[in-house]
C-alpha cells in the first residue's frame, strides 16, 4: 500500500497512487510475480465520480498498471468498497474462471473542499431520506453514540481511550497519516494558540479538539485521506509458486443493513455486523475467540466500540469499558486496529478494506516491526459502508 | 424488465425503477420463486452519482427490494457495468458459496439535461485527457465511424439501414422506448416544420435530422432513457425447481481496452470486443457462425457495425454493407438487436446488459412474439463500456 496522507499526494491522480500501490504488491510477492501472471483485476472504489469525474474506474486501472486485456471489475459498496472487490476476486478464484486476480482499492479525496466532501460522502446514505434531513455522516454516529450512552451508560471517555490507542498504534506505522500520540498532535495545534496540554485527555476535553455532533469531537472522526492498497488472490494450490509463507482467506461473510437508520429499531448495534460475522465465522470454522487480532471499521471511535460488541469480542454493552482498561490495546486480550485504524492510519474509503488486509496479512506473517502481536495466526478484517448498509467481515489464517 | 422510456419513468426514484423490474422478474419465473430464494444481490449502475446524487446503490437496491440481510454488489463498468453484474453473479454461483443470486441494472437518466448528461457520460472515458480536449461520445463514435469509412469505403447509409432496422424491430417490443419506423418518427418531428417525407433515407438525410458529430446524425444516437432489467441466475442443477425451460449461460468474455482511442492503433475495430468475444465462443465451445441471434451494443448505429466484424459475423469492412443488404435483419442469416437495440429500445445504461439478456431469453423461449426468430437455440450479447474500456460477450444456449 502507498502511505496514506491528506496531502503528501495531492499532485498525483488516483490512477498514479493506485499504480505506485501495485507496484509494491507486485514486488513484494516472495518468489515474485509478473503482470503476465494476473487473470483479472478487481478495483474498490467509492465515489471517484465525485473526486476526479471519474467512473469506468477498473478499466482505467487495468490500462494504467499494465494490465490490459484483462477483464476489470470496479466494485462499489460505499466505504466497504474494497473488501468487497476481494470478496468478487475470491469468488473468481473460487469459480475456477481465474488462477490470480489482483485486487485493491484507492481513493483520492484531497480534492475537494469540506462543503462538497460531505455532500459527496452522503451520497453512500439514503439520499432520498437523510440528506435532506440535513443530517451528516459524523450525526448519525453521533445518534448511534448517544443510544449506546442511554442505554448502557458508556461514555465519551472511553471513545476517547479508542483514539488514544489507534494513535499509539500508528506512531509504529510508517504508512499511516499520523505518526504522532493524540498529546503531540495536540499540543502542535494548541501551539498555535499557546496552548500546551499534559496529557490526552485534557487536550481530547479543550476547545481545541472542537465538537463535530455531540458527543462526537475531531478527534472521535476519522480524516480526509488520499491513498491506496492492492493485494494478489491465487488458488490455495497454486500459493507455493509465489511464496512459502502465504496467509488463507478462510472466511467470508457480507450483508447488507438498511440505508438509513430510522429503519432500525435499535441504534446500539449495527445488524449488519453482527450478520456478517456470524457469516465468516461459520465459513472459517471458528468462534469469536479464536480471533487474534481484528482491523475494525472505525471511521468515527463510536463505530469501533460497536463493531467490538457487534463480532462478539465483548458482551453488548461493555465495547467501551473493555477500550478504556487496555484490552484492545497492542498487548491486550484482542488487540483492535494495531495499524492506527481509519482514525489515525487514514481512511482513503475505497482503499480502507484491503489496506485492513495488508494489516492482517503483515502480522499473521510476523512482518509488522514494532506493532507486532505476538503468535498471531488468525486475524479478521471488518469494513462498514457507510452507517452499515453494507458490512463484510473476513477472516485470514496462517 | 420495465418499459425503457424517456419520459415515463420520471416521477419515480431510481429504486421504484429497480423494484418494478425485478418484481417483474420474480412473478415471472414458471414454477414461482420467493425472494427467501435470493442468496445474493448483484446489480449494474452507472452513475447514479451524478443522475441522483447515490452511491452506495446495491445496499440501497437489497432493502427496497425486500431482499435483506443478503450480500449485495454495485457493479460499475460504464455502458457495461450490468452485463458485467451478471457475469459476477455467475462466479458466486459457479464457486458455490451462492445457489441463486438475483441480478438487474437500473439508470434514471431523466434528471439531468443535456449539458450536464454530456458532463456525466464524459466520466466514462478518460477524465484526464479525453474531457479536456472536448470531445464527446458521439464525436469519439464518429472518429471510429470515419476511419471505417476511410479504410473500407463504407458509408453513412449504411449506418442508416442500422438505424432503419433497429426502430422497425422496436415496433414489434412494447417494452422498447419507440416503437414507431423512422419514417413515422421523422414524419412526426417534421409535422412541427409543416414537412412530410415519404421513405426513412428522405428523412435521415434532412436538416430534421441534424448532425451530432460527422458523420452521425441525431438517428445515429441512442437516447436518453429510464429504465431497469433483472433476471435469475440459478446453478445449472438447480434450475428444475423454477422451471423447466431454463437458458443456460454457456461463454463468458470479458476483456479491457485502453481508455482513450489515441491509444489505440487503429480505429476501425475494438480490441477488447474481439479479445472478449473470443473468451465466450471458447468457453461455450461454438464459433461466431452457430450464433443465431445476437443484441449488440449499438449507442451508436457505427459501434452495431463495428461489432459484427469485431464478433466476428462478418469480415472486417463488411458490417455496414451486411447491414444494408438486410443481412442482419429479422430474416436475415444473423438478426442482430431484434429488441431495437440500444437505437429504438432506449439505453438507460446501468440496464443495458441485463436487458440485452431480457431478449436472448425471450428468443430462445420462443416467447418473443412478432419478432420471434425461428429455431433460435444460441444467443450472444455485447456490451461495451464507453468506446471500448470495457466489453463483455456473453452466450447462451437452450
Amino acid at each position: 500500500m502507498t502511505r496514506f496522507h491528506h496531502s503528501l499526494h495531492q499532485d498525483k491522480n488516483s490512477r498514479e497512487i493506485f499504480a505506485e500501490a501495485v507496484n509494491e504488491s507486485l514486488s513484494s510477492v516472495d518468489k515474485g510475480i509478473s503482470t503476465k501472471d494476473i487473470d483479472a483485476l478487481v478495483v474498490g472504489n467509492t465515489v471517484a465520480e465525485f473526486f476526479e469525474h471519474q467512473s469506468h474506474y477498473a478499466s482505467l486501472m487495468a490500462d494504467w498498471t499494465g494490465l490490459l486485456p484483462v477483464p476489470s471489475y470496479r466494485i462499489e459498496t460505499a466505504c466497504a468498497s474494497s473488501s468487497t472487490a476481494v470478496e468478487v476476486a475470491a469468488l473468481g478464484v473460487a469459480s475456477g474462471l481465474y488462477d490470480t486476480v489482483l485486487v485493491g482499492g484507492v481513493e483520492k479525496m484531497s480534492t475537494l473542499k469540506t462543503e462538497t466532501m460531505t455532500e459527496a460522502l452522503m451520497s453512500g446514505v439514503d439520499i432520498a431520506y437523510d440528506y435532506p434531513a440535513g443530517v451528516t455522516n459524523p450525526a448519525l454516529y453521533a445518534m448511534m453514540a448517544n443510544a449506546h450512552f442511554r442505554k448502557y451508560g458508556s461514555k465519551w471517555e472511553q471513545l476517547a481511550a479508542i483514539a488514544v490507542k489507534n494513535h499509539h498504534n500508528a506512531t509504529m506505522n510508517p504508512k499511516a497519516q499520523y505518526q504522532s500520540e493524540v498529546v503531540e498532535l495536540g499540543n502542535r495545534i494548541g501551539s498555535r494558540q499557546g496552548l500546551s496540554f499534559k496529557d490526552p485527555l485534557e487536550f481530547l476535553r479543550s476547545p481545541v479538539n472542537p465538537m463535530v455532533a455531540f458527543p462526537l469531537r475531531l478527534f472521535d472522526c476519522s480524516p480526509i485521506s488520499d491513498g491506496g492498497a492492492a493485494i494478489i488472490i491465487t488458488a490455495s494450490e497454486d500459493t507455493k509458486r509465489y511464496t512459502d509463507a502465504p496467509v488463507y482467506l478462510s472466511g467470508l461473510g457480507h450483508a447488507s443493513g438498511t440505508m438509513s437508520l430510522h429503519d432500525r429499531s435499535d441504534l446500539t448495534s449495527v445488524p449488519a455486523s453482527a450478520e456478517a460475522s456470524r457469516m465468516a465465522y461459520q465459513m472459517a470454522g471458528i468462534e469469536a475467540k479464536d480471533v487474534d487480532l481484528a482491523m475494525v471499521h472505525d471511521c468515527f471511535t463510536v463505530a469501533e466500540m460497536l463493531a467490538t460488541e457487534d463480532l462478539g469480542f465483548f458482551k453488548r454493552g461493555e465495547g467501551g469499558k473493555a477500550a478504556e482498561e487496555g484490552r484492545t490495546s497492542l498487548d491486550g486480550e484482542i488487540p483492535i486496529n494495531t495499524d492506527g485504524g481509519l482514525k489515525a492510519k487514514g481512511h482513503p474509503i475505497g482503499a480502507t478494506g484491503v489496506a485492513m488486509i495488508n494489516e492482517v496479512y503483515k502480522q499473521l506473517r510476523g512482518e509488522a516491526g514494532k506493532r507486532q502481536v505476538e503468535n498471531a495466526e488468525t486475524g479478521l478484517i471488518h469494513n462498514v459502508g457507510a452507517t452499515g448498509g453494507t458490512v463484510t467481515v473476513q477472516v485470514f489464517r496462517t
